[in-house]
Order: structure tokens, then C-alpha cells, then sequence
């Protein structure tokens, strides 16, 4: 039998506190361990009862949401991001999940776990749903705001073993989001691009919005400035039509039903998963509720247990080994 | 009494042919007149009785969906899209509406009906909603792809301008599409515009995507690539979600509030609405079905009627007037 995981969480928490996560340290997945990372003290007083696969973990600096995540980082070195990402590194934990400032999050994760080897730069990567269409991997939605053409195809690389592993996908097709498919579309960023990825296995052109639930592409890459737009266009136009839809409903059991139908058909990851660092790390939404934060801890497990990191770190070893043999020649 | 409005409709059509247009031309609002603008002997066939509102006018050549815009714009001289600027430029017409290829459309427009004096470059406004909450006007929705921070600017005293004759929002508040609402957010075009954008009446700042549903402002400006991203990301994730939630309905009443319910409250425009030329013109989806085509026709009239051309050209007339008296001092 293999070992119980162990999943650092951010006991810290985001736009509401600790108490999200506490509740989802209380109630989460039952198959793995936790480390909760945080002011101890208080933390065990709000927790109550610490449950038997949970530890504290104590980090006496606070990262607030609107801390610059530079300053943060450098000037919080007992921070609970920082903690859980040493956790990490030193191998007590597996993963961490954080709800906290995004941007520190990443720093945090990019000085302890370092970088792959050959990444430049960092992607968060999602995974949206459609009813009867197969998923779709979003990246970069925040990690890497501007990123030059050729940042993009590390992205389409991290991308494409990230669907490989997670979603079990063996040849994934890749676009680049622009504003059409035809090859005159995009600004110069997005033709420079296209040309680049134009040589990746896979590359399947440039693609709209549209096509990020399809069956177009399996991995939809941008930069994260790009990406955070779309995923908050995605999230809040599903959250209104959806509470629309409830509203018009007669009698609770079937706004339920419409509630659960949206929630299962349209289901994307509660977390980005940060790709390019030695580890791995979700980071979720600041306002995200207990239950999305358990499926975070739920997904990071399934990160590890696919290995994302490894795959990623075989496919750019791999472009590296076949760059220098081609330097030898 | 006030004269009939009369609309240049391109009949050539969209995706699917010139149906929908034709559909729409038969039962669109009672209101205006109507100049179909194509082959003449063929619409004529295709229509059948020609309403007594409606009047033909031949225009030989016909620009696809997939033709590059420019090569259209000078090659296909008797396009409907010309056309029927033409006719608006001429005064036979008071706007158009087109379901073609949207940037030949645009550079139509731009090549017969003029810039406004001292506007640049132009941009496509729609107008978004949400349950309960206020319109907001967000623009460039993919006029000018690549957009340089000055022309941001220009955006937002045009889309203001819009807000104001259209939705009658006496002083509207202006946001600037971001990754965040912090001034550190976004990338160096978003860091610019955000500096240059201060000096604007009305400028509430960076915001976030999300924020184009809400009551933090009524214009939302963001370049044609992001816009065009956004819009197509509302414009799915809406189709979606209600199609689940009609599947998850019992019974076609219950199915049939809901799509009624969701399309009501969350209605947006059915054609961007193209600002800084010098006359009205609504570019539509390629793929409008013949309801929206009509809604597209109201709404080239109604912002005739609020005169958005002539309010637009008093904003930048002032701006040019006070940049002058201030070059005299």
C-alpha cells in the first residue's frame, strides 16, 4: 500500500479569514494527511479539536491579499506561504494549497521549489469543462501577466504534460488563444507565437475563446494577463446565468437540480496549478468557499499522484539533452 | 412627427448565408425603413413579396467571412459593405448593420463614412447587463486589435459618450480592464493607460474582469484582442450554462422560463456598435440568427436616434478646440 499524501494547506486564508479553510481542514478528503500552516495558536483555538491526519505547522507572518507580493516575500520570511513551500522542498509535505495572494504565492513557490530546469517562466493552468465536451487546459491564467512568444511555448510544453498527466490525454492538441483561427488574426505578440509553436508536436493553430470548450484543443495557451480575463469572464457570467436559471425555477428540489446540473457539467479546476516549479502548488481564489478548497487539497493530491512535476521536469531535461547533442554536431 | 429612420442592412449575409437577414428584413421592427443591400435580382427572388417598407439596392460583389479585410476593401468596390456606406454616407440612409466579416465592415466604415475629426482609431462598444444590475458598456470589442495606451483614452471619452447618449448615464464612470484593481496590476500597456486615463472625468480606475457585471462603472475599456477574448468567453459560458440548466428543467414551461429568464436578464447588445466614424454602423455576429439581427436594426436606431455620432464628435470637437486655445496661451 502506498503512503498517505501530506498537503500543506495556507492556514492563513483569503478574503475570508481562516475560516474556510479551517472548515475544509475539517471536513476535506479523508485520504490524505494535512499540514496546517499558520499562527499556531490561534489556529488551534479556532480549529478546536485538531483532527487525527492533521498537524500545525506554525508561521507567524501573515500575507494579506493586497500585500505587493515582492515585499511580502522578502520582508515575511516566517510567512505561512513561505513555510508551507519549505515543507515542500524539505519533503515533510507533498503539495500545498493556498487561497492567499496569488502573486506571493507563486514567488513563494518559485524561490523555495525553484524552477524546473529550462523553465524561464511560471504558468497557472486550469481545466474547464463543458457539458459532453472533453476538458480543456487554461494557462497561464495569472502567473506570468506579459509573456514574450517564446515564454508561450513553454507554456504549450507544461501545458501538454500537464493534460498528458492529469487528464490522461496521450497527444494533446494545442492553440494559442487569439481572436480567430485564421493566421492573420492576433496582434504581432500572437503571430510571433503562432510561429514558434508552429514547430511544438500537436500545435493546432490559434483559436478563439469560443474554443476552450470544445473539441478543438486539449491545452489553450495565453499569457496571464489574458488568461486571468477569461477565467473571470468564465466565472462570473456561469455564477449570474446560473443564479438566473435557479431563480426561474419553481420549487426547491428543482433549483437544486439546476444548481448541481450546472455545477457537474460545467465544473472547472478550483485551483490553478502552478507549472514550472520543483513541486506542486495550487493556489485558489481568495473568496473561495470550504468546499472548493477541499476539492484544491483534492486536486493537488492528483497532481502528485500523476506526477506532474517529474513529467514536466523529463519533457524540458529532454529539449535540453536534445539542444546540447545538436550543439555537439 | 419625426421622419422614418431608414437602415442600410447588408444582405449578403453571415455565416449561414443571407437567410437570417432575409428573415429579419421580413419581420424586424415596423418602425424604419429598410435598404437591403446585395444582388438584386437574387434577394428579390430569395424575399419573395418585398415589404412596402423595404427597398433594394444592387451591390454586385459580396465580401466573405474568410476574406482578408483589406484586400476586400480595395478589390470588391461594389461590396454590399460599401454599399451601404455609401448610403448612409450619402443620406439615404441613416446607419447600417451588417452580419459580415467584421473587420471589412469596419474599414467600410472607417474608408466611406470617415473618422471623426481628431479620433484615431476606432473601437466596437456593446453593452452587457446582468440580473439586477446596471448596463456596462465595454469596448474595444476587436475594432483595432493591438491598441497603444493613447488610444485607450480615446476608447474611454468615446464609450462615455456612448453611455451617455444610449443608457442616459449622466456622468459615467470609466474602468480600465485589468488583472486587478491595484495600480500595480496589469502590464506595462495597462500601467500607461491607467496614468494616462487619471485625467479623465469619470475615470474610476483599474478593474477586473468581472467588474463588466456590477455597479462599479458604466464603461469598460480594454484593447480589440482582450475585448473580442472577453466577449467571446461571456458569450459561451452564457450559451452553456443556460443549456444545462434548461436540460436539468422538467417539462417545456419550466424550460422555456428559464431560457426566457436568462436571455432577459442578461442581455447584451446583438451587435457591437462601431464609435469614431461618422455614422452609424452596428456590426453583428457572423452567425446572428434573424431575432438578433432585428434587435441589431433597433438598436442602429435607437442610437441614431440619441445622435451618438454627433455627441462623439462635440466631445473630441471640444477636446481639439481646448487643445488649440491652449497652444495660443
Amino acid at each position: 500500500m502506498s503512503r498517505r499524501l501530506v498537503i500543506a494547506v495556507d492556514g492563513v486564508g483569503g478574503d475570508a479569514g481562516p475560516e474556510p479553510v479551517l472548515e475544509a481542514v475539517r471536513t476535506g478528503p479523508p485520504d490524505v494527511d494535512l499540514l496546517l500552516v499558520g499562527p499556531e495558536a490561534e489556529l488551534r483555538e479556532r480549529l478546536g479539536a485538531v483532527p487525527e491526519h492533521v498537524r500545525l505547522v506554525d508561521a507567524r507572518d501573515a500575507v494579506g491579499m493586497g500585500d505587493d507580493p515582492v515585499s511580502a516575500t522578502w520582508g515575511k520570511r516566517r510567512s505561512s506561504l513561505l513555510v508551507a513551500a519549505e515543507a515542500v522542498r524539505n519533503g515533510q509535505a507533498d503539495a500545498m494549497v493556498t487561497p492567499g495572494n496569488s502573486g506571493a504565492a507563486v514567488l513563494a513557490a518559485a524561490v523555495r521549489l525553484r524552477r524546473v530546469p529550462g523553465v524561464r517562466n511560471l504558468a497557472l493552468a486550469t481545466t474547464l469543462r463543458g457539458p459532453g465536451l472533453g476538458p480543456t487546459v487554461l494557462l497561464d491564467i495569472g502567473a506570468t501577466v506579459v509573456a514574450q512568444p517564446e515564454w508561450l511555448v513553454e507554456f504549450a510544453v507544461m501545458g501538454a504534460e500537464f493534460a498528458k498527466a492529469r487528464l490522461g490525454v496521450p497527444r494533446p492538441r494545442i492553440g494559442l488563444v487569439s481572436n480567430g483561427t485564421e493566421a492573420l488574426k492576433g496582434g504581432p505578440a500572437q503571430r510571433d507565437a503562432h510561429l514558434l509553436l508552429a514547430t511544438l508536436p500537436g500545435y493546432a493553430g490559434q483559436i478563439e475563446a469560443y474554443d476552450v470548450f470544445g473539441d478543438r484543443v486539449d491545452v489553450a495557451v495565453t499569457d496571464g494577463f489574458t488568461g486571468d480575463v477569461m477565467l473571470k469572464m468564465y466565472e462570473r457570467t456561469l455564477d449570474l446565468t446560473a443564479q438566473v436559471a435557479v431563480d426561474a425555477v419553481a420549487g426547491a428540489a428543482g433549483k437544486r437540480a439546476v444548481s448541481a446540473a450546472v455545477r457537474a457539467a460545467l465544473a472547472a479546476d478550483r485551483g490553478g496549478v502552478l507549472l514550472g516549479v520543483g513541486g506542486v502548488c495550487v493556489v485558489c481564489h481568495g473568496a473561495a468557499p470550504a468546499r472548493d478548497l477541499a476539492e484544491a487539497i483534492a486536486l493537488a493530491a492528483d497532481c502528485v499522484r500523476a506526477d506532474v512535476t517529474g513529467r514536466i521536469a523529463a519533457a524540458f531535461g529532454g529539449a535540453r539533452r536534445a539542444a546540447r547533442e545538436e550543439a555537439l554536431l
